[in-house]
């Protein structure tokens, strides 16, 4: 349907296309005050009537041909995908300029949490999505946006974080999540030490009625599920895929 | 085929029984260094030739009903399962007696290893076994001499625990597991804390060869797998199972 490279397409074709699927992808404009955003719709036509939905949060370099892949990967499962655009339409960032963007965000809590909402909403309001059935996820940064949104109390079915980082912005709000949450980090990760995890489990534990995992791969650095980046690894990517495709089957079912 | 408890039967049978499947079990009388043991076999008989097994390890209160069923869900799986007796025939110690018996091989590692690596080549001599394709898992004590296991060099599949606790007794042994781990461990256990957790992540972290996953369950105390115990946290042990399954379909592939 959409030419990716080679290495996204053998990350795609680790998830079969079932008999008689369509995979159909459309590009959705959208806003949030006022800044155009363009995020990536993808899901399988031949299938009728509301599914659970998924919504892909980004990393730091925005909404890129990696994310739409991981979308499309989900809409082979039969569930409604849509890679958001937190940063802005064209706003694509490489190298130092990624970090900056970035920390644009994580100053600014707020605006992250309505550019990740105004994506929420346009997922929940789609006719095919059954809106009590979402799941939010991210990769790096965007891992760090999905369990931010999540401190937002949003009614969700799960929050999973891909080798986000887990500093603690305002740990009141731990209060304030009502979404089971799976996090899948990578045990030589500098961006997450295991101070950071310890600290992060500290900061869970002051919900006691909360429900997370953490799940801690050896040898895994940060951004162990990029096929195309050197800190790729094969197997934990293989492992926290595998770990989310059963939080899928429990948070939905 | 055994009558157990409703609670064990109940366990059972989340694991569905194969048609055609004919579960058979045994009692094997072995020894250790002049200790006679008593484990307990069991296997679908229906499977011909060489398949892979497991080898279950108790906790503290010694080889009970509890890890006979789970040698039964192994069973059930199409493995050969071997319930191990790592105490010596008769011993099944409760209360106290339990954490004094357990003390004993805490505190004489090389007898710990022994036991198990009888348990072991007992499995492994059982010509309905593929020997290169076996993983050790245990609960609680057994978690920990399952991982002890691991630092004798055994070539195993895998090695798992089930709450086990962490504490480092060789760090140099470390060098020497060749397989990989898995560990499965409550965020509520006092048993593991945060501490331990760590101290066990950069003992590790010695080996960089070494392949292993640590997972924490929120809520989860210490022997959350046990169905009859009031620390049993049936969506952990749920969950706690499914990795395991994972695990063994990727170790024993």
């Amino acid at each position: 349907m959409t030419d990716y490279s080679s290495t996204h397409q053998a990350l795609l074709d680790t998830v079969p296309l079932r008999e008689g699927a369509r995979i159909a992808s459309e590009r959705v404009h959208y806003d949030e005050g006022g800044t155009a955003l363009d995020g990536f719709f993808v899901a399988d036509a031949a299938i009728d009537g509301p599914r659970p939905a998924v919504l892909v949060l980004h990393d730091w370099t925005g909404e890129q041909e990696y994310t739409r892949v991981r979308a499309e990967m989900l809409a082979r499962l039969g569930l409604l995908a849509f890679a958001a655009d937190l940063y802005g339409a064209g706003v694509r960032p490489t190298g130092d300029d990624a970090a900056t963007e970035a920390g644009k965000y994580y100053g600014d809590l707020p605006l992250l949490r309505r550019r990740v909402q105004a994506a929420y909403d346009v997922l929940a309001s789609d006719p095919r999505v059954d809106p009590s059935r979402i799941v939010v996820i991210g990769y790096c940064f965007g891992g760090s946006a999905s369990i931010e949104f999540a401190r937002t109390g949003a009614a969700l079915a799960g929050a999973v974080s891909f080798h986000g980082g887990l500093v603690t912005h305002e740990p009141a709000d731990v209060e304030s999540i009502r979404t089971p949450l799976l996090v899948l980090t990578g045990a030589d990760d500098p961006v997450v030490p295991d101070d950071a995890v310890v600290a992060f489990e500290d900061e869970l534990r002051q919900n006691p009625a909360l429900d997370w995992q953490i799940v801690l791969y050896s040898g895994a650095p940060h951004a162990f599920t990029l096929p195309e980046a050197p800190s790729w690894r094969p197997v934990a990517d293989a492992r926290s895929w595998r770990a989310f495709r059963a939080f899928l089957d429990e948070v939905l079912a």
